[in-house]
């Protein structure tokens, strides 16, 4: 397995800039000479974003960028599909395991936030997202959002204890996972009486009982699913990590199904309460096909 | 069930003063006129800390709250057991649920972040942690670790998208759970392949495995639990919660009690090659402790 080293390098703190390629892999902030990522199946460890996909999306501290793979460097289109294995399998590792990720912006990206010339060290980014897409040119594109630590949205990877005696002096950690609560979420919960609508369990602690809200279109760029209760699932964690990753789907019939076995588990529970909007569960379905159903 | 406002109250931005509970209660931004903690079994909207309780820590953007119950006004020392109910209750369901908690502060309190005179409203705060300890008294209390929104911990109660065109204008969201990745996580995880040490499960999504690190001592204060692999189990999201909640505990003989049950349930999976510190176990137990354990 690769030795990866995530996080900020000694000596390159976000601004640094780089004449050239060779220059920044000397550097080891990207240490490919080519690729735009630098991961494999342990994970990720930094990217470059220079405008070489077309479907890429850069919004300053939030960047949707496409995964590697069946692009024509010549004409910067997609001219094959891609598959969720190096670096774009590291990203989504990066993702389940909370590294951070240096992002590297090149001259020929978003004009607002990359360098006229050479490249930039922009900062410690996260993983927020990844699915799967049919890019502009027709082919299935894999995706990522990524969040920059710096934002108002993202705490630094940093939960140092600063003004009490501790036998810890400095705990570095970054998020692997954080749940939000919405304005619907609560309502969905009560619905079911914090049971989980695919295994029908209701995990109880002495403070009452835990489920989680999960948004069947995500919330947040580029997805932008609405926060209403047609659009939420009342979920325990373990399975709303399972739906968020698309290791499980709702078909059209409400069953779920596992979509790394190709089973179908059990039926979604739904009280008649629910008004479950089944565009939404279609386009779940749409961000987590694989390559063969993107085929069809 | 009461009606609870989560969140600012319009017209008082943290800073706002008041010169009594009187005035303090009119504004709604705390409503009880005597009582610490407005809350319920169903959540806690807003604290007031001012020097009440001996056992009280105030950092600024962290607090060490105690919980309502046993406390003499008169001498402010304990002279009875507190319970996980009403407030309480109300503080754990916050935590659970991802409400934000409207923190008051009165004269009587730490005089770094407290006003002179009167009351204070000193933003919003989310709960992170409960837990039971012995009070300086000798009494159980329950105890709340409340972080500001403001802080770099923490992100904010927000995550409008901004500057694209979307059918959601703007999305408020709390934190629910946030799990980190510290440095020694993955070496846990790796140990047990992904596996939950406790239902023997392994999550696996198109990404490859999930599992979280649960500290067992927890990080942070006032525990500053070390983060070392000895202090560390391999769980899936499920039984970390649990595990978190103390609804379930680890036996000094390494097996696995339902607290809320009071059963057994099973034996906690360990390899040898995994140096749990049995005194960190016992911390965990002691601080989720039910009142009938603390009488003994």
């Amino acid at each position: 397995m690769a030795e990866r080293t995530y996080g900020e390098i000694p000596g390159y703190p976000p601004g640094s800039t780089f004449a050239n390629r060779t220059e920044l892999a000397a550097s080891k902030v990207h240490r490919p000479l080519q690729g735009g990522i630098c991961g494999g199946q342990d994970g990720a460890e930094s990217i470059v974003v220079s405008g070489g996909y077309v479907d890429d999306e850069d919004y300053g501290t939030e960047i949707i960028y496409t995964g590697q793979g069946g692009n024509d460097p010549r004409t910067k289109r997609q001219i094959a599909h891609q598959e969720l294995k190096l670096g774009n399998l590291g990203l989504a590792r990066s993702q389940l395991e909370g590294y951070p990720v240096r992002v590297v912006r090149g001259a020929g990206g978003d004009k607002k936030y990359s360098p006229e010339t050479g490249l930039q060290y922009s900062g410690l980014f996260r993983v927020v997202d990844h699915w799967s897409d049919i890019g502009t040119d027709g082919f299935t594109i894999w995706r990522f959002r990524l969040v920059a630590y710096e934002s108002a949205d993202t705490p630094p990877p940093d939960l140092a204890p600063s003004d009490v005696a501790s036998e810890v002096t400095r705990v570095e950690a970054t998020i692997q996972r954080l749940v939000r609560n919405t304005s619907v979420a609560v309502e969905a919960k009560r619905l079911y009486d914090y049971t989980c609508q695919i295994c029908g369990e209701q995990l109880m602690t002495p403070a009452g009982p835990y489920a989680e809200a999960a948004h069947i279109k995500p919330l947040g760029k580029p997805h932008n699913g609405p926060d209403t209760i047609s659009n939420v699932l009342c979920l325990c964690p373990n399975h709303h990590v399972l739906f968020d990753t698309g290791a499980l789907q709702i078909d059209p019939e409400g069953r779920v199904v596992d979509t790394i076995n190709n089973a179908i588990v059990v039926d979604l529970q739904l009280t008649e309460k629910h008004p479950i909007n089944w565009s939404l569960v279609e386009y779940h379905r749409s961000i987590h096909a694989n390559k063969k159903q993107a085929e069809k």
